[in-house]
Order: structure tokens, then C-alpha cells, then sequence
């Protein structure tokens, strides 16, 4: 991303915050720290609408700042002191009143409510996420290698899967295939699960070997220029029991119904529950939401619901990932990564959905 | 571990909380309900003296948390229902009136005191990390598999670098070791770098080519039974330069001196500071503290750094990882998981820490 792209975030940011009546706004999240300057690591960006942006950052990663970091100045806080004491500092000095922060842990709340007495100080990211839930065209694109790299790995999880083999080997097989091809870190640990074991959502990779008749889920992101992917498939080694082949296709129905509904103005609980409703007595095994919003972060806003109040815009990048879970039996999850447009959902990467028995 | 195990932490457990005067606590880290209940995921766990420990998970978890929690009754929660809302009905029913939390959000915070007025709530840790900071023969062992892991991983790095492979070719090779020999996940995301790439202390592999004369350094953990291993080492590709060979010698014997001073009984910012003279002039470059604690989280108490009030305990683990970063030109870091006894500190596993030239 050029310098341009940055400064046109930070000054979208500075009039959100305008608008809110506040003067001063500390972005401290990572990923949000990558999106406002290009900088990979810890830090405090402090905002102050009329002033230039500064970056404050832990010795630890000032050369990466100093080399990274575009459209702001960095300073940098030495070993053993903390940054939010340097941003304290700084706030008395610009005599700011109405502060904003993106994230406060409650003991970093604690401090700041006794060392900035007479301000008034808030939580919220909601000005952040109207600006990162909404991928421009270079986020895009650069989502789009990140979700061509995690096909790779479902080509090599099809692929190298062999009865006999461990969940690990397959992992290891999987995750040599992604970063071979560039993947610059895993979006997530990857979950690579056979018989049983895929009746959990979540889970690391076993010794478990896999065995014929067995269904393996695999649930993998790439990372790709800062961005995730994150898609899943279940396949069978051999042959699929019946039971196990109908929950398939209606997972797959309620996949397909999702799908064809999500675009710009739907609200994103009516997806949530056009999947649910397809699943008939199945969606009782459909034990969480129907997705969730992907970019820098793997989960990030716009959540996917029954709950949510979140209406669909253009732009927006989402899974759509229903499945079911049934105690002591198996397993089945579809799962793609899905742009958001005004008249439809498009995937950004194609993976085959059919089921398959290898 | 066996039930006994876990039964035995809860007890100790509750005792401390009688004793700081506590009718309640809940453990809410993925971790520390790892360590006192088997079960790997998300939840929360409700500790009242005198009552048997309750866990409580979302229903996304559950088929896992029946399966692999001892020592606890399980219950769940349904789809888009928050686990803190259940909790405050809990403590509610179980007329609680003085409670622990060990980790809240400040949203989390303001939510519990608007549903729970009139009772005593805190957040604090400290109880939980006084038993996961001293590690047990269980542990112990766990961490030693880990640690035999990670050298698989430096293993496969030194023996695969070649000129031409890029850091992420390099980081596939090691990680594909590392997984296949049964590492469960990664501890946390490897760091390849090489040439000025090495002064980022850390930093994703990219593509850039690793190159005659220039450092690479690797920074890895594997995990196994849950439990995290931390190790890093710079090597050069068939030349070193002379000021590189000097400033590694001096990391070297600044590992050595800590190390050296490493027991039970040890103030923790003394071995850094034992380091840090050691390291002269240079240690203008060394811009982090000189290690942490690892477990079933790689970085967690003790802290060892210029600043910590920690003392070391007979069966502490912690890293031991001197580094120097010169903007734009090179870095260097030396680092092993030790264990801390009564008289001397014991590497997990071995693994040269001669000047390596490859």
C-alpha cells in the first residue's frame, strides 16, 4: 500500500472523530496499527485531529517501525517502560480532553482514570471498524492471494490424505504447501481433524491416523500483504456412510442458501437463519454462528448471527461457514471466504464443494 | 494428567481464595482452564470453596469439554448467548458476595457491576499464577518433548538453509519438521529473518533470499500436551564478518553469564542486569528484556526484565535469550527454555550454541 493509502485512512479517521466531538484517539490494536500506517507490531497511534498523527512504539520494534510505518512520525518508549505512559504524557501535554481509546484492559483503564483526572475518557472502535469492515480495492486483491494460498492447502490436504496417516502428518503436509507457496504466517492454528474428533469445532491435530470411512476436517487460513483467508472442507477416505452423506448435502443446501442471499442491505441474521432453517432437525447440531467478518484479523466484524445486528454492505468480507456436530459420531463443516457486492456474494477463491470421497 | 492432578490444583486453589477472604473466583483463560480442568477451549470456570467447580462453555465447545475436562461438572450455553451472562446468574442463585474474576475487559467490568451491585467484585490473577509459575514433574516432563520438538526445528534449519531459499521456504522446511515429529501446534509464529531483516527483533518470514554472509535467525517453540517451548538461534550462510562474529561472541557469553546466575532464590531483573553489563557497549542495542516465563502460554510470569520484582523459584521455566539489533544492518539473538533448580538452571534440551557457519 503507498503512503496515500494510509494518510487517506488517517484523515477518515480524524473526521469520524471530529464528527464524535472528541480530540484525541489512541488506536492500540496491532492489526488496527497495520491498517492506519502499515506497521507490523505493538504500539500506541495517537490521533489528534489538526496535528500530525505519531506513532509510539516499544523500543523492541522501533527499526521495523522506522522501516514500516508510513504517513506518521514514530517515537519510540525504551525497555521496561510502557507505552500508555508515554501516551498519558503526551495527552497533558496537547491538553486534550475528550479521549477515545480502541481497546482498554480494565487495569490500563484503572491507570488512566488516576493519571488523567478531569478528562473524559471512552472506549470505542466503532469508528475504526466503519473504515476496516469496508475493503477497498487493494485489500481486495490482497485477500484474494490470501485465499488462493489456503486453496493450496486444501489441494494438499485432498491430495496427501492417506489412511493411516496422522492428523499432524496431514497438518504438516498442508501447512508445508502454503507457506511454500508464500503464505507469510498461518491466519490461525489449523484445525485438521478425522472421525470422532471432527465433532469438535476446534482442535488441534492429533496422532490420530485417519481411517477409511472416516470423515477429516480441514479448517486452514493463509495471510497474505497482512490479510487472512480462512476456509474449511470435510472429505472421506474411501468410502462415506450414508447417514453421513445426507448431512453432507444439507449442510451444503444450507450453505447454498446462505450464499445466494447475502449481498449489500440484507441483514446479516437473515443469512444466519436462512442456513439455520434449511438444516431442519439438523441445525440443532449447527452449534455456532453462521460466520464472521475476515481482513487483518481472521474474526473481526461484521459477525454472522442469529444475534447480530449488522447489515451487510459492499465490501464487506465474510465467511460463510455452517456445520453440524453430533457427540461421539462426526462432523461436517463448509466454509469459504466471500466478498460482499451490491447484487451478490462472490467467493474469492473456488474450492469444489461436491462431495468428495478420496 | 490424571484427574487426581486437576482435583489436586482446584484444591489448592480454593484455599487460596478462602484464605484472601474470597467466596467466588472465576477462571476465564483458555489456559488456566487448561491447567486445572484437560479441557482445551473457551469458558468459564466457577469456583466457590465448599461447592464442586463448574465449567462453563459455550455450546460450540461442549462435545470437547465432555470429553476432556476432569475434575468438573460441565455445563453449556446456547448459540448467541453470552457465558458472563450465565455466570452473574450463577453467582446470583449461589449468593455470592465477595468475587475473583481472573481476567475482565473493562466491558466485561462495567456489565458485572451493573448486574451484580452490592457484591465485591476484583480482577486479579495472582493466586492462579502463583501455582502455573512452579512447574510440576508432569509439566515438566511435557515441556521437555516440547523443548526436544523445537531442536527437530533448529535441526531442520541449519541442515535445509542454503543461498537462493527464501525465508519462507526455509520457515515450510522447519515447520514441516517440526509437525510431523508431533508438535501439536505452533507456540506462536516462527520468525525467519536474514541480513538486515535480523535487527527486527521480530518479524513474519518473507520472501526475501537468504544470502552468502549474511545472519538468519530462527525463533521457534513447538507444543506438545499442551505445554510451549521457546527457542532462537543466529547462524550465517558459509562467511560471518568479523564485527558479527565479535557481537555474537559477546551475546554469547551474555547468555552465559545470566544463565550462570540462574537458581532458585535469584532476584529475576539481576540475571538480566548480569546480562546486560556483560554485553558493555552493545547492550544499547539489546532493546528487550532478557526473558519470560513459559507453560501452557510462551510468554507468561515470571517476567525477566530490568524492571521485575520477580525472584526465581525452584521450577520456573523461563527463556534466557540475550539479543542485539542494529538499525540496518544485523541482529543476533541466543536463546533456550531453562529450568530453574535449587542450585544451577537446566536447558530443556540442548542445542549448539557455537558460532554456527553453514
Amino acid at each position: 500500500m503507498s503512503e496515500a493509502v494510509f494518510k487517506r485512512r488517517l484523515r477518515k479517521l480524524s473526521r469520524l472523530l471530529e464528527e464524535k466531538g472528541y480530540d484525541a484517539y489512541v488506536v492500540n490494536t496491532p492489526s488496527s496499527l497495520y491498517y492506519f500506517t502499515g506497521f507490523r507490531g505493538l504500539g500506541s497511534l495517537l490521533i489528534c485531529p489538526g496535528e500530525s498523527p505519531l506513532l509510539i512504539v516499544p523500543v523492541l520494534d522501533s527499526n521495523k517501525a522506522l522501516d514500516e510505518a508510513k504517513g506518521v512520525e514514530v517515537a519510540t518508549v525504551p525497555v521496561g517502560e510502557k507505552t500508555i505512559k508515554r501516551v498519558v504524557e503526551l495527552l497533558k501535554e496537547r491538553k486534550c480532553r475528550r479521549i477515545g481509546f480502541e481497546r482498554l484492559s480494565l487495569s490500563q483503564s484503572i491507570f488512566l482514570r488516576r493519571r488523567l483526572r478531569k478528562r473524559f475518557i471512552k472506549e470505542f472502535d466503532d469508528i475504526v471498524w466503519k473504515l476496516r469492515k469496508k475493503k477497498d480495492e487493494g485489500e481486495i486483491s490482497l485477500m484474494k492471494e490470501a485465499a488462493r494460498l489456503a486453496i493450496i492447502g486444501l489441494q494438499a490436504a485432498v491430495g496427501e490424505a492417506r489412511p493411516g496417516m496422522t492428523e499432524l502428518e496431514l497438518a504438516a503436509e498442508i501447512e508445508y504447501a502454503m507457506r511454500s507457496a508464500g503464505s507469510e504466517r498461518h491466519a490461525f492454528d489449523i484445525i485438521v481433524v478425522s472421525g470422532k474428533r471432527t465433532s469438535y469445532p476446534h482442535a488441534c491435530p492429533s496422532d490420530k491416523q485417519l481411517s477409511v470411512g472416516e470423515p477429516v476436517t480441514v479448517d486452514l487460513g493463509a495471510y497474505y500483504g497482512g490479510y487472512c483467508s480462512d476456509f474449511t472442507r470435510t472429505f472421506w477416505l474411501e468410502e462415506c456412510p450414508e447417514e453421513q452423506e445426507k448431512a453432507y448435502r444439507a449442510v451444503l443446501s444450507a450453505y447454498d442458501s446462505a450464499f445466494k442471499k447475502a449481498r449489500e442491505g440484507v441483514p446479516a441474521n437473515e443469512i444466519d437463519r436462512a442456513a439455520r432453517e434449511k438444516l431442519g432437525k439438523l441445525s440443532r447440531y449447527f452449534v455456532h454462528s453462521l460466520g464472521h467478518g475476515v481482513g487483518i484479523d481472521v474474526h473481526e466484524p461484521p459477525r454472522i448471527s442469529p444475534t447480530s445486528k449488522e447489515v451487510l454492505d459492499e465490501g464487506n468480507i465474510i465467511t460463510i461457514e455452517p456445520g453440524i456436530y453430533v457427540r461421539g459420531k462426526y462432523g461436517i463443516r463448509v466454509e469459504d471466504t466471500v466478498l460482499i457486492l451490491k447484487d451478490k456474494a462472490e467467493r474469492l477463491a473456488e474450492f469444489t464443494r461436491e462431495l468428495l470421497v478420496i
